[in-house]
């Protein structure tokens, strides 16, 4: 039986009694709609901790103003039975005025984690100036509030992760943070929750970004290539039909551009389909 | 017997054993040059406490660039000696590499604690800009590494009380703060590390301070005087052989400004003597 728990104070309650047992917990911070790849993630939690906790909630403070905050998919029935059937213990969905209680949700009167400048003014972090702030806040509060002993995060989020992994560092956190691969639909397409915003021919449209991460992986595992000016080129021909917003090479230790492949470098990109932002990612070895 | 811990992988040991054998920990940030005031810390974290933690450590993102980091006390030797009187456990006092590895103490490469606008760009924060993300960010880390039960810090820093205490509840930590009372001189001076700036002279002169907040008590109390305005002239007059940086008079829930004594007011005071900053504070009632 999976628990859903809405306050605060009852998910206290029972971190509480799990950790008197001795238990070890595992967290899956997510924004629900949850789809196979946070399954992925569950299930790692699952085989991995005693108990795990399943964290439900579209925050708001690191949506943009004009983000799609209020249409973002909402399913908790659903979430629920999902996590249900992978054995997860607890599902923690809160409201907004549960999480920021007293806060009014104005930035001005909540304390905030702010990750390293170097590490958000990249990528997502440039169309989305407070969205890696409300991340890390948010991501802290819920390691604060479940007291896990592993967080699992989905690697398509790429610079979310870096970013987790550095304050976790940084503020020397008492947490594992586990990595875990993209799930991909058939077809290709990274799972996504937004991926509901689109038509069916919004969908093979955006076919064009797994495509364009495949065929740069082929052009430097087989064809040898470390250019990365010829393979942002191969890149942005192959999303001709996409609303590209960047596609990169960087370092994946600290978001720095790469003119040449080497080991360890993310390959991302973000574009719009329909309107609707997707991103992908893959890392490329030397 | 005290132990001097310098690195966190022998405090995070220690503190280990501490959890496994379910004691409680105590946990007393300071910079060192420990005085009466932090010695009233201490005894209070191991009277409430299995085990007492005493952190020394002169933290330089909390330090302005134009402030007093490289001349700021540095007594291990005497602070270790204080510690172990009163029943200390561990002295922990990193090094600055230590404790900010890898970041090169560059905010660009650093995730940051940022306490809400509203509560530092008053008092204190007006003049030392990014003094409280400095102090939030270190005290966090702190908790983390200490995984104390139980944190003690002085009235005597009481924007960064309440900044720390915000802190908390916002990021949902799970520590305790304790308040603890100024502790002041025969004379009545706030005992404060910078106090070794002075001459016997300028200890004279900084007499002002505790006499200002005192006469304002009084008149409140007894005098039954509540309009800030006058109270802030007499204070004006009291403090003039000072250089005064500020004379407030704030909600000690949220740091706004009255401008009529209600309870919990906090009427506080910094002003320099021969240079060296000193503050003084107290809480008032209606």
């Amino acid at each position: 039986m999976t628990l859903l728990i809405k306050t605060i104070k009852e998910l206290k309650e029972k971190v509480k009694e799990y950790k008197k047992e001795g238990l070890t917990i595992g967290l899956v911070p997510t924004m629900g709609a949850l789809h196979r790849g946070h399954f992925s993630l569950i299930e790692k939690a699952v085989s991995q901790n005693n108990r795990t906790i399943v964290s439900v909630f579209v925050n708001p403070t690191q949506f943009g103003p004009n983000e799609d905050y209020d249409k973002y998919p909402r399913t908790l029935k659903e979430d629920l039975q999902g996590a249900e059937k992978i054995g997860a213990d607890i599902v923690f969905s809160p409201s907004p005025d549960e999480m920021y209680a007293g806060c009014t949700l104005n930035n001005n009167y909540l304390t905030y984690v702010a990750p390293p400048y170097e590490y958000i003014n990249k990528l997502c972090g440039k169309s989305r100036p407070n969205h890696f702030d409300g991340v890390a806040t948010v991501v802290t509060k819920l390691f604060n509030l479940s007291e896990a002993d592993n967080a699992y995060f989905g690697m398509k989020d790429a610079q979310q992760l870096l970013i987790i992994r550095k304050m976790v560092k940084d503020l020397n956190m008492n947490i594992n943070i586990v990595p875990c691969p993209i799930v991909r639909e058939d077809s290709g397409l990274a799972m996504s929750s937004r991926n509901n915003y689109l038509s069916q021919n919004g969908r093979k449209t955006a076919l064009a970004l797994s495509k364009t991460i495949f065929t740069v992986e082929n052009l430097v595992k087989n064809g040898n290539i470390k250019d990365v000016r010829y393979l942002t080129d191969v890149a942005l021909k192959l999303l001709e039909d996409t609303e590209v917003e960047y596609i990169e090479f960087v370092d994946y230790d600290n978001l720095e551009n790469v003119s040449t492949i080497k080991n360890n470098t993310l390959f991302a990109i973000a574009a719009r389909v329909e309107g609707v932002r997707l991103i992908d990612n893959i890392l490329l070895e030397e």
